[in-house]
């Protein structure tokens, strides 16, 4: 999966996926307000107010970009009817010809593990029946619990040729907590431990150059961002964090190995509610598709004169 | 929400929760070929099956214990319709007076994290309409992102009296890859120095001798069990791992307070799949509930005998 995911990023000289985690307030009144008429005030009516939105920025910018990743947390707010906008999400996405990053952050021991892989990942067989329930093409793990909670992922990834994103230094303020604690036995903070077991997981699952078993890391350190590509020469790194988190392209050259690949970063807010900013605030809520195409192209922008040496 | 979980528990004497996690090869025959001669080798007749067998189960022994534990992994494998089984499980044991823990080991960002805690212990107005999407009582959270991921999940406790059990030290094999590390600034282990945090995150959620941020702590990891039953007075301990996961009554003595409260014991597959095992396999597939209903009467047996000083 890895493979295909360049080979879409080199196509459109893209390293970036576009976050797309709806919130109530970043979908325009005129989709919101069409569905609490047709619905009521209710989770369905958010459900289709959120895959309305999704369609439109999709419809906008698959053009210019490899991939899109939702996340998943934004929906499942909405119980049951927003994890249905989730699904078709990702089914209209694939039907874009987009990779789709499941942005599920799931982990969990043993045979749970395997069934959050199987059910986003990978494919259930009912009586002669193949059916891939929530059908992603890469996802996110949360490595708490070892390999124990990882491997399952990285057996179905095998055999279905698909990827991971393994949490290693995430973004957020207080990401430091646990993950740069200093560990004794091994000289190196808890991230870089972690940078390591990815290197281990991943040996087996290389696809050309790099493996479908990758990492998360945060824009918002390049100073370990630099560490970490070193340290993970084989994986590619899913970098959160640029535009509202803080981070911009002159941040992200210690992400990109010397073939100017190893990097894909993520925008979100920045992209899908770009006309809630001053800077594209001119094409307002009817023009909101249009607002986020022309916040790809700056990104791009950004990226290609700035995150390259 | 803590007060009335040991309410219950000391109702019912019984300081154990059942884990509602089922998987293909648990449900008997006559409930999985019912559901597929009427809707199909389908993921909609997987989770009509999941929640009869469910059901059949909370129908016999909810008298005898205080709260159940679905685990959504086991659902989610089979995409909408699997969550919609456990959505429509959760109703169903709140209908019968239970307390529900969603297995969810959710953890993520900021706002992320927040979305996953209304959707699972919160709630959204939309238009005034008040709407609980999941509706658990209380959720396993991962901590591995630190404050930002946990203080999200706690400001909704306190909001709508719901609890958390961090994940701290976990029942799996190779747990300890990085949560045994040795912290050098802390001179503990990583576990100890999470067990701190839910002490810090807890502090202004008590609900009365107990705190509404609780800790999960495997059974098969008892000395670890005595040191952070210690560390953390006023968390309540969920404890996975006892029975098919190699804990037993005697391992968890430590676990409990002095006053015999603080911890509350899961068994999953030894209860719900009893009747797969030579001890219960008398009752058969059509008896799969009463056999359910007496691994619970022995669990708590051998909890009441050998888990108390």
């Amino acid at each position: 999966m890895i493979s295909r995911l360049i080979d879409e990023i080199k196509k459109k000289s893209a390293p970036i996926v576009v976050g797309l985690d709806p919130q109530l307030k970043f979908v325009p009144e005129h989709i919101l307000n069409k569905w609490y008429n047709e619905l009521g005030y209710t989770l369905e009516a958010v459900g289709e107010a959120f895959y309305e939105y999704n369609k439109g920025i999709l419809d906008n910018v698959s053009d210019l970009i490899p991939a899109v990743k939702p996340q998943i947390a934004m929906y499942e707010q909405y119980g049951i009817p927003g994890l249905v906008a989730y699904k078709k999400t990702v089914d209209y996405a694939h039907s874009k010809g987009l990779v789709v990053i499941g942005d599920i952050k799931r982990g969990d021991i043993g045979s749970t593990s395997e069934s959050y892989a199987i059910g986003h990942i990978g494919s259930v067989e009912l009586g002669g029946n193949v059916i891939k329930p929530f059908d992603e093409d890469i996802v996110t793990v949360n490595p708490y619990l070892g390999t124990d909670g990882v491997k399952p992922f990285v057996v179905v990834c095998n055999k279905e040729d698909k990827g991971i994103f393994v949490l290693v230094k995430t973004s957020n303020p207080s990401s430091g907590e646990f993950q740069d604690k200093m560990i004794e036995e091994d000289e190196r903070p808890l991230y870089e431990v972690v940078a390591n077991m990815v290197n281990a997981w991943g040996a087996e699952s290389m696809d050309g150059d790099y493996s479908n078993v990758g990492a998360v890391v945060g824009a918002t350190y390049p100073q370990m961002g630099i560490i970490l590509r070193k340290l993970m020469p084989k994986a590619y790194i899913l970098v959160p964090g640029y535009g509202a988190q803080g981070g911009s392209g002159k941040d992200l050259k210690g992400y990109f190995n010397e073939d100017g690949l190893g990097a894909i970063v993520n925008s979100s807010r920045g992209i899908i509610a770009a006309y809630k900013s001053d800077k594209y605030a001119q094409f307002g809520g009817e023009g909101y598709a249009d607002a986020s195409r022309a916040a790809v192209v700056d990104m791009l922008t950004d990226i290609r004169e700035n995150a390259f040496v």
